[in-house]
C-alpha cells in the first residue's frame, strides 16, 4: 500500500486525490498540503479519508511514512518542489510542465538520474482510451510504417487575457500536450518545427502577446511528418482528435460524447457535441496515469512518462515559438 | 440491340425511358404509348430520340420490330396488358404489382410459363447499391445463417386520402416492396405473417379505410424471423434501412444522403437528412434493373425478378391484411 | 448518511456495494450477508470498509441502525426477503424481477402500499446514459408523438442449458429488461403482445424448453406500436440499441465502444465492436440507480422505478410466453 | 444548342464527351480530334453520335459551326491549343493545368482578356457534391469566419516513376487540386506557403526527383491558416476529405463509399472503403462542371472557374516547390 502526499489542493490535486481513493486500491492518500486551504477543501479531504491537512508542503516531505508525492501546485513551483521531494527520497508524480525553463528542467532530470526515485510527468492524454487505441494500432503494425501524424486540439472556450499573460504562451500552455502526443503516437523524435499562428478568436489574446489559432508542422527523426492544428475556442466544444497514416492504412479517433443519441428531424440528423469540459473528457486518463505511477513504484518498473518526456515537449514548444517569431522552420538542435 | 416499347408515359415510364437511353447501350426505345399524351411528353420523347409516339398501346404490340415492352401503365391494367404482350410474343418488364388479384396474377404466370418470353417484375430495390451489399454479405456467408431480418421503410410524406382509397391499402401499395426485400435478403419464403397497424399520421387515411403505421412480423421457411416497420410519413425524409442478423454477425445499411457534410456548432453535430424523394434515392436501381432485364433477354438467361417474385409479395400482403383485420397471425397457406 | 445492508454477495451485490462506496457520498454500506461467504468476498468487504459480514440476512433486518437493504440474493428469494424487509421497516432496493409469480409480486405491492418504506426495482437500464438521452428527447417533444418504439437486445453469448432451465424462460429472464424499456421510453402501457420465437443459436436451449431468438410486437395504450428483437448470441458482442419514431422525427441510440478508433486498411474501415460484458456496458447505470434510490429515501421523494414497474414487465413477459405457446396475440387483460 | 468539339480523345476527353451527351441537353458533341485514333475510340464516338472524327485538331478550330472546344490533350499542349482556339473565336474549356509555365499561362490570360470568349479551367472538384456542401456552409455563414482550412488528399496508388518524371512534381500534378480547393473553400488568396515533404512510399519516386508524402501549410489573405496533407498511396483507397473550422463551428466532409453497408462480426464493425478510382469518385463533378460551362456560354454569364483560377494554384505549387527546396516559407509575391 503506497502512501501518498498531495502538494497543491487545486482542481487537479483533488482530481488525483479522488482517483487514488476510488480507483487505486494499492495506494492511499495520507496527506495534502496547500497554502490557501478553505473549508470546502478541508471537508473534501475528510470525505476522502485523508488524515493530514497541512498548509506547508514541507511537512509532507518530512513525513517518513509518505512514499510518494504528487506535485500539483502552481506551474512555477513544479521544478523546485520536485527537486526537494527527490532530495527527501520521495517518488514524484509531477504535473506538466516540469518548468518553462530548460535549465531548471535539466536540474530535475539530473536529480532523478542520481537518485533511485521514480519520476513521472502528468501527460494524462497518453492514458486516454482513444489515444491508447491509436498507439496500440501503430505498435501492433496495423497501419505499417507511420508517414503522417495529425493532431486536432481545440479548446471549448478561450482563456481570459490575464491567464494568457502568465501561461507561457499557447505553445507551452496548450500545444505542449499535442507535442507530447506526436512523440507518443509516432514513437519518434521531432527534429524540426514550423509554426503559423494568428489571433482570430479574441483580440485581447493578441494584446497579451499571444496567438489563439495555429498550425504547427514537424519533421520527425523516422522521416514521418506531423501536423497539429489548434484553436483556443471551438464553438461546439472540446475537440480532441488524432490520426496516424502509414504504409498499410490509417487509424483515427474522434471525440467522446455524452451518449450515442441521434435525433433525426426536419432540421437534420443531429449527433451530440463532444464532451465540453476537459475533466469530463479525460477523467479516465487521470485515474489511469496514477494507477500506472503507483504500479511503477510498487513494482519498481519504468514509469510510463519519464522526466525526459517532460523535457522534450517544452523543447518543441520553444522551437515553435521561435519559428513563429522568426518566420522560418527551427531545428530542435538550435534550442538545446 | 434490343428494341423496346414503353406502355405508359407517366413518371416511371419516363424514368425507364431515360435509363435505357442513357445507361443501356444494348437497347433502344423505339416507341412509347399513352392515352393522355401532352406536349411535354412529346417533347421529352423527341429529346430521347424515340421514333414513334402512340396513344394506343396496341400499336406497340403490333410492331414486329419491337422485341420487348415495359408495362408502366396504371396498376389495374398491368395484368391484362402483360397478357396481351406475352400473346404478341414480346418480352415483358412489368411494373409492380402485377395485380392485386391473385387469380389474375396466376393467369400471367401461366401465360409466361407456356411462352418463351422473358417476364420481369419491377422490384427495383433489389438492384439498389445498399440492399445489394446486404444480399452480397448474406450470400457470401459473412454473417453465417440468417436469424433475424429487419426492414425499416418509411415514406417522407403521407399520400392524400384519394390516393389511399384506390391504392389497395398500405400493405399492397407500400409494404409490398418490403415483403419482396424480406424474400430477397433471406433467400427464403414467408410462411406466416402477423400485423399490427394503426392510424397515427393522418385521420383521413383511417377514414379512407387504411392504416399509416404498421409493424409486420413473419416466420420464414428457413426458421428465421423477420420484421418490417412502416410509416407513411417520416419528418426527416425517406427512411430505407435493412439489417440481417445471423450466426456470425450482422450486416446493415442506412440511408443515402446528398453529401457527407457534417456541421458542428453550438447546436450539435449535424449530418444531412436522407434523400427525400424516391426517384433520387433509387435512381441507380431503376437503371440497373433495366440493364439486367435487357441482358437477360439478349443473352437468353434468367431474369433477376420473375413472375413468381411478383406473386409472392402480393400473397404476403393479403395475409398481412387478413391478420390486421382478424387480429391473429395468418399462414400463407390460408391465402393461396 | 443512509446506512445500507446488502443481502446477497454475488456479482451484482458487489457491484452495488462498490457503487455506493465510491459514487454515493450520502450512503454507506454497513453490513453484507450471504450464506456462502468465501475469503475473497470477506477481503472485498474489508477493502470496501464494510463493518459487518453475516451469513444470515436476518441479522441485517434486525439491525436497527440499518435504514435500507439491497436485495441481491437469488431470484426465488426476492419477494419473501422483500416482504420481511418491509415488515422490518427497511427501505428496499430489490433486484429484478421481484418474482416470476404474479401473486407473490402482488403481495409485495400490497405490503409496500401499507408501509411507509421506499421500494425500488433494479431496472438499471433506465439509468443508462444512452437510454436516458432517448427518454429525454421523447419527453422534451423533440420527436413529437411516439408512433413506433424499437428495441434491439442481443446477448454476446448464449447461457448454458442448465441456466436456461431455471431462468423462467428468455422472456422473463432477458426480454424483461426490454419490456421495461418499452414502458420507460413510451411512457405508456402495453395492452397486447404477439411473439414469434425460435431456437436458432443452440439446440440445447430448445431441449431445455426455451427459445433463443425472438421478435415480440406490442400494441400500446397510447396507440403506438413497439417491437423487440432478441438473440441470445451476437457474435460481435452485446448489442443494445433503441429507437423511438414519432410525428416530428426519431431518436435512436447505438452501442458503446471501448474507444472511437477507426482503422482504415485494405480490408475496410473498421470500428470497434460494442462493449462485450454487461457490467462494463452498464456500469454507469448501476451507480446511478443507487444514487437515485438513496436520494429518494433521504429526501422522501418518489423512487424512479417502483413496485408496479416491477410487476408490469413480468405481466408482459407472461403474455409473450402465452402468445408463443398459443400462436396468437395475447391481451394483458387475459393475464391479470 | 451549343456545338462542342473535343480535342484529345483520352480518358478525360471521353468522360467529357459522355457527360455532354448524357447530362447536358443544351449541348452536343459535334467533333472529336486525336492524333492517335484507334478503333475503340472510333466505335465510342459512333455510339455517342459524334459526327466528325479527326486526327488534326485544327479541323475543329476551322469548323465555323463549332462554338466551343474542350482542351483534353496532353498537358504540354494545353496553353498553345487554348491560344489558337481563342484566336479562332471558340469558347474554351481547358483541362488543368493550363501550363506549368507562368509566362505561358499569362499569355492565355491576356488572350482571354482581349477576346469575348468564355474560358473555364477543369478544376472539377469544385463541383463535387461533398465539397459544394462545405462551400455552401461557409458561404451561408454556418461556421462564421473561417479560421482553419484542412484538406486531406491521398491517392490510392503511387504512379510509376516514368510518370513522375514528366509530371511537374507532386505539387503541380496532384496538390494543385488541393491548392485550388483551399482557394475555393476559403474564398481568399494564399500569401505564403511552407512545405515539408519526404519519400516514404516508393524510393523510385525519390530517384525520379520527386516526393510522395507532404504537409503544406499556408497563410491566407483573410488571416486564416490552411493545411494540406498528401500521400501518393493510401492502402484503403482514394482519400478525399476537407474541413473548414471557423468562429461558429466547423464543417467537414468524408469519403464516398459504394454503399452504406456495415458488417459487424467477431472481427469488428466494418464499413466500406472509400471509392478507389477518381473517375468513380468524381463522376458527378465532371458532369456538373460541363453543365455550368455550357450554361455560362449559352447565357453569357461568368464561368465558375476562370483563367485566373487556373493560374493561382500553379503559383502556389511553384512556391511550395521552392519552399521544399530552400527549407523556408515562401511568399507568393516572390514567385510572381
Amino acid at each position: 500500500m503506497l502512501k501518498v502526499g498531495i502538494i497543491g489542493a487545486g482542481r487537479i490535486g483533488k482530481v488525483h486525490g479522488e482517483s487514488i481513493t476510488k480507483y487505486v486500491p494499492t495506494a492511499v492518500v495520507k496527506a495534502i498540503a496547500d497554502p490557501f486551504l478553505n473549508d470546502q477543501t478541508k471537508q473534501w479531504a475528510e470525505e476522502m479519508g485523508i488524515e493530514n491537512i497541512y498548509e506547508d508542503y514541507k511537512k509532507i516531505l518530512e513525513d517518513k511514512d509518505i512514499d510518494a508525492v504528487l506535485v500539483c501546485s502552481s506551474t512555477d513551483t513544479h521544478s523546485h518542489i520536485s527537486l526537494e521531494a527527490i532530495e527527501a527520497g520521495k517518488h514524484v508524480f509531477c504535473e506538466k510542465p516540469i518548468d518553462h525553463d530548460l535549465d531548471r528542467i535539466q536540474k530535475v532530470l539530473d536529480a532523478v538520474e542520481k537518485s533511485s526515485v521514480k519520476f513521472q510527468v502528468g501527460f494524462n492524454r497518453r492514458f486516454d482510451h482513444n489515444f491508447r487505441s491509436v498507439k496500440k494500432a501503430v505498435v501492433e503494425g496495423a497501419i505499417g510504417d507511420s508517414h503522417i501524424i495529425k493532431i486536432t486540439s481545440r479548446d471549448p472556450e478561450a482563456p481570459p487575457a490575464e491567464y494568457v499573460k502568465v501561461s507561457g504562451g499557447m505553445f507551452l500552455d496548450m500545444t505542449i500536450h499535442d507535442f507530447d502526443m506526436v512523440r507518443y503516437l509516432s514513437g519518434s523524435e521531432v527534429v524540426e518545427v514550423h509554426a503559423y499562428g494568428n489571433v482570430l478568436v479574441d483580440p485581447a489574446i493578441g494584446e497579451a502577446g499571444d496567438i489563439d489559432t495555429a498550425i504547427v508542422t514537424m519533421k520527425l527523426e523516422n522521416g514521418a511528418l506531423a501536423v497539429i492544428d489548434n484553436s483556443r475556442e471551438a464553438a461546439y466544444g472540446y475537440d480532441q482528435r488524432a490520426e496516424v497514416f502509414g504504409s498499410k492504412g490509417s487509424v483515427s479517433v474522434s471525440n467522446d460524447t455524452q451518449s450515442t443519441a441521434v435525433i433525426s428531424s426536419k432540421e437534420g440528423v443531429t449527433h451530440e457535441k463532444p464532451l465540453y469540459f476537459f475533466l469530463e473528457r479525460y477523467m479516465q486518463s487521470f485515474a489511469d496515469e496514477l494507477k500506472e505511477f503507483v504500479d511503477a513504484v510498487n513494482n519498481d518498473t519504468e514509469v510510463p512518462v519519464n522526466a525526459m518526456d517532460g523535457l522534450k515537449p517544452v523543447l518543441i514548444g520553444l522551437a515553435a515559438k521561435k519559428s513563429l517569431v522568426e518566420g522560418r522552420p527551427v531545428k530542435l538542435s538550435e534550442i538545446m
